[in-house]
């Protein structure tokens, strides 16, 4: 018996179909579930249905039987299986989203079945992957990517926004270009950098055993699977391309002043952006839904990196940085 | 009452004099008091002294009254006040030591001043640094490098290599400018991405706001103190140019490859060295003293990063890598 089947779903609030039952869609599943939202999943594997079911969630045997009757779909499977996916959610007619780390590509998927779609990236996860992983605590304070591009219809956006605030986590509004250049800045490049500079120490044996703090970090993510880091940084590609020759650019000026006083500044820099990072919350303000200008506010706080925290009925409240 | 003074010192084992009573040097005075070893510390701070004497150290006013009767000096301080130390130890006679992350630059201060110098470099430290922070178990594990040039004496290097490995630490045979390429490779490098990969983050605060643990983890030494990350990697200047060059192909070569399969290759080659990293402990092997080709037995082992964990009066024992 699972818990959803005993809550009446909130007045205004949309049912969700959560498809893919790994980490996030499996916690998602269960985030929603405990919150008294009408939520259902689905897995591919009988196993995960099973397992799904064993801790109460409600569980369909396929796609067709989690969609009726839902008006929201979560897509939470990696980017090569999204085609796939997507595929089954046409002609249903509800609002279909994401979680996968980039999202033009996706938003063209989506464009070219004629889908309603917003797109998603919750920034949370963990070195571990799968239902067995799953844990309703995993959004909680995360922040959570609603990409509003030109042609997404706000009310859906809104919609979704009210969903994911359930789940704990802050919900950040960018254009998927916006979004794309900056996971190509704070996490596909260090993985490219990670990668080189790990392979770059296994030429030289003294080097690897003598590597201490700074290589064990700066490398970590290195041992990601390949597949998994070359889907997500090939799948951005352009935006990635662009970072990578501005970081060339700075470490070649680096390396240009290396006998100078000038290195102590380059340093200096660094260490002045990474020391004010995280940033720390602001204060809160408020924007009426009313606003005629809510969608280039919501672009303009995602743009400063100011998530919205609270959906009241009436207002969105943002938490600007410190 | 210290307890150094109750110490008779071993037979064939010299007396150390640590100048410099900071994480490392008050870290190694405290070890090499509590296994008995004969040992005096100097500090130039006054309230150092009294803290170091405080917890039963033997600690001497001025550097002379810690070289006297001394065989050994170590020179504990960060590399701007090498020199001035080094100074003091002109006309003692003695074997100086340093700890500091580079070596090429170190000897040839030694050198200009003609002391009987072994380079050293111990793989150890934390976020802290001061008397306060130091800690007997500090080294236990560790890798400390030994320089072992041509003109390094072969007696001294293992009257050196003796001491430290009393510390708990495994004693890594180099030559200085095998040192510095090594340490650029692992460290020095690292340090200069962490500081462009969160300069350039900076410029977009969408991309702060949505950095996770791939940046946090790539950028964390930016947060060093930008004149000690300065020093360090300004020291190290022509193997870390050689380095930058060498990073810069690597990263141009991924950008090339970013819509391409051999992306995978790229990350694959990375997650192969990184995944088996830190090598594990294969068999142990010993080298007679007397072997005619000790030095280059010795050096051939560092090269390979096999570290000495044992010396025994007639042999060294060495941990070759699984």
């Amino acid at each position: 018996v699972s818990r959803a089947d005993h809550s009446p779903a909130p007045a205004g609030e949309s049912a969700v179909a959560v498809l893919g039952l790994g980490l996030i869609g499996g916690s998602l599943l269960r985030k929603l579930t405990d919150v008294g939202l009408p939520a259902v999943g689905y897995a591919r594997d009988p196993r995960t249905r099973t397992a799904a079911r064993e801790v109460g969630l409600e569980v369909s045997d396929d796609i067709d039987g989690a969609l009726a009757g839902r008006q929201i779909a979560v897509v939470a499977v990696p980017l090569p299986a999204v085609p796939t996916l997507f595929d089954a959610t046409v002609g249903w007619g509800g609002l279909v989203t994401d979680v996968t780390s980039v999202k033009g590509p996706v938003a063209a998927l989506a464009r070219a079945r004629g889908l309603r779609y917003v797109g998603g990236h919750p920034m949370a996860g963990t070195e571990q992957s799968g239902f067995a992983a799953s844990d309703t605590a995993l959004f909680v304070g995360a922040n959570w990517v609603l990409t509003l591009d030109d042609d997404t219809g706000l009310d859906d956006w809104l919609a979704l926004a009210r969903i994911v605030l359930r789940t704990g986590a802050r919900v950040v509004a960018t254009t998927s270009a916006e979004h794309d250049r900056a996971v190509a800045a704070n996490s596909h490049l260090p993985h490219v950098v990670a990668a080189a500079l790990s392979t770059a120490a296994g030429e030289n044996p003294l080097a690897l055993s003598l590597a201490a703090g700074s290589f064990r970090d700066a490398t970590r993510v290195a041992a990601t699977r390949a597949e998994l880091t070359a889907a997500m940084c090939g799948g951005n590609a352009d935006a990635l391309r662009e970072r990578i020759d501005d970081l060339i650019a700075r470490l070649a000026a680096a390396r240009d002043v290396l006998d100078d006083d000038a290195l102590t500044a380059f340093f200096e820099e660094g260490r002045r952006v990474r020391a004010a990072w995280p940033p720390t919350a602001g204060g809160e303000r408020s924007i009426p839904i009313a606003d005629p200008d809510l969608r280039s506010a919501l672009l303009a706080a995602g743009r400063v990196g100011a998530p919205i925290i609270r959906a009241d009925a009436d207002r969105l409240t943002l938490a600007d940085a410190a």
